[in-house]
């Protein structure tokens, strides 16, 4: 198949690019002695996953019990951190099968998760790692101070069946956070009870760059820089060639000479905005906006639109993960040169 | 499977519910002349769309060839509007094939994909109908005046492989718009040429209730009235009891007491809002914001949460249509009772 070939619309993945970012950003936390933990919410790609562990990552991160299924289906794949409290006793027996297959790790931050983890765990041959989730003012889960992950931390290891592995947090990317100092605290408190604090991990790609400025953390946990998106590009964390994934569409409609409407709507790009203006950004053409989306249809709008129904346009998303998980395929590329599609193994777990 | 076992993150769909919808809307359309053409979109189900048509609808419209493919996939349904520009060589192949297996009709709004449409059915044993898209306000699709729809008709009806089929238009949804006067003078336009102007296709379920207030409209499409949304009740349309699709969910974290989290996020609930504050309606608890999303959890907020961990809620989106295009599957359920899982067969049909 040719570039010029394929159906629209199209998630395209430039693996020259997606080999770049994973093996620049695996320089990056070699360089300052980080462990990388990829999460694969990204691409749900199982061979994307082996290449990021081939360049280095000591194992990969999933947020369900589902996408950790999906990944180790392959093989390839032995160390996987689900960041998520796993709760009732279907998806328990799920991680107690899956904890068979590879080496696995959860976080919790409540002692109803931890109690089933232990009752779930306490007939294993092998006791499951369990990391204390600290909200370190993402206000989203975690335990809400250095105090109470101290606590947590005794919990867990007065419990059967369950190891306590250190500390994790996913720091707000909105504000300013003294992530350092928030588990710094806890870490030293913990180790006071005699209790070790072999991990503790840090993530986010927003703040990829400056992962090493929390020196507290031995690993470090991010998703987008596989591919990267508007969002990270206009927080400046990337530029448009890093951008590995794009939506190729085509102009079904020019109703006006400052209006084209393309195939791709919010089915392609999703509604997620970020915080910014716009639904993505056209290659090549800064002047044009992604005004609008419905389902279906995605409405440019420009001062002069200069587009003809049949042309083409690739669009870099908002946040492309949310993309990832909307189809069935992706076509993989090297530049303009197509390679073949990618079922996406992990798209639509979310149990 | 008892309702209790269900796991988490699911959606729920109420036939009871959904088919009160179906019913009463097909009585408001036959009480007032309109024919009924339901939008598969919202539920993608094939045995839904069977059920919309032994109600009294006249077929189904479908956005994309793919989703039209797949509704016939199981036979019932011969009578199909693919509201949307079909433009290149593979669609164009793939239509002529759909073609012959229904009664098929599409919009168009532009010459090269009345070309298009056109070249490809001159040689077909039964010409293809075309119906032109008018833009009465929605600034989306459609040609921009009456004078152009009335030129788009005559383009038509020149053409070999095609025949001309009559006015479509999805009205604004947020402001007031004279569709009755733009399709009248269009209408009359064309059928001063000496062309009929057999089908006036009108639709949106905003306005559903005042269908009746467009008497040029001969039919009516309309997809989110199947199972209502937060959207539909924020305008009045309908009541919260009349919401068939809800997502089930669990509460995995409590961290503060305002705070819960569960695990359903934006992958579950979209981060569509439609002009809304907030993520959904919490069933039954009013005083709860869904107050963010991100890809697997969901942040509840309120003056007291009131909730545990382990806990389930039911959501009411804010937008079903994307909903349903996230899961593979959908629980059906009568009230408590629940049926059967069934696969959402037109999920990810976005070519």
């Amino acid at each position: 198949m040719t570039y010029s070939q394929i159906d629209t619309p199209a998630v395209l993945v430039d693996l020259n690019i997606a080999e770049a970012n994973i093996d620049r950003f695996q320089a990056h936390c070699s360089k300052h002695g980080l462990n990388l933990r990829p999460h694969i919410k990204t691409h749900k790609l199982p061979f994307l996953a082996k290449r990021q562990i081939e360049a280095g990552a000591i194992g990969i991160t999933c947020q369900k019990i589902s996408e950790a299924e999906a990944m180790i289906s392959e093989g390839g794949i032995d160390d996987i951190l689900i960041t998520f409290n796993i709760i009732g006793s279907e998806k328990l027996a799920r991680l107690r099968t899956l904890a068979e297959k590879t080496k696995l790790s959860v976080v919790a931050d409540n002692a109803t998760t931890i109690d089933g983890l232990s009752e779930t765990f306490s007939s294993a041959s092998t006791p499951l790692t369990v990391l204390i989730e600290c909200d370190t003012g993402a206000e989203r889960c975690g335990v809400s101070s250095p105090q109470a992950a101290i606590e947590m931390a005794r919990y867990v290891s007065g419990k059967t069946g369950i190891t306590f592995g250190g500390l994790m947090t996913y720091p707000p990317t909105d504000k300013e956070a003294d992530v350092q100092a928030w588990i710094t605290e806890a870490k030293e408190g913990i180790e006071a009870l005699g209790i070790d604090v072999p991990v503790v991990s840090n993530g986010g790609s927003p703040g990829m760059w400056q992962a090493q400025d929390v020196p507290v953390a031995t690993e470090y946990r991010i998703g987008t820089y596989v591919y990267n998106d508007r969002s990270l590009q206009a927080r400046g964390t990337c530029n448009w060639e890093d951008c590995a994934l794009s939506v190729l569409a085509t102009v079904v409609s020019v109703p006006t000479s400052s209006r084209a409407v393309i195939d791709a709507g919010s089915k392609a790009l999703t509604s997620d905005l970020l915080g910014l203006d716009g639904h993505g950004y056209v290659i090549g053409r800064p002047d044009i906006k992604v005004a609008g989306l419905s389902e279906e249809h995605g409405v440019l709008t420009a001062d002069t639109i200069n587009l003809s129904v049949g042309d083409r346009v690739r669009i870099i998303p908002n946040h492309v993960c949310v993309v990832s998980n909307l189809f069935d395929k992706v076509q993989l590329t090297r530049g303009r040169k197509v390679l073949r599609p990618s079922t996406v193994t992990a798209r639509g777990k979310v149990w």
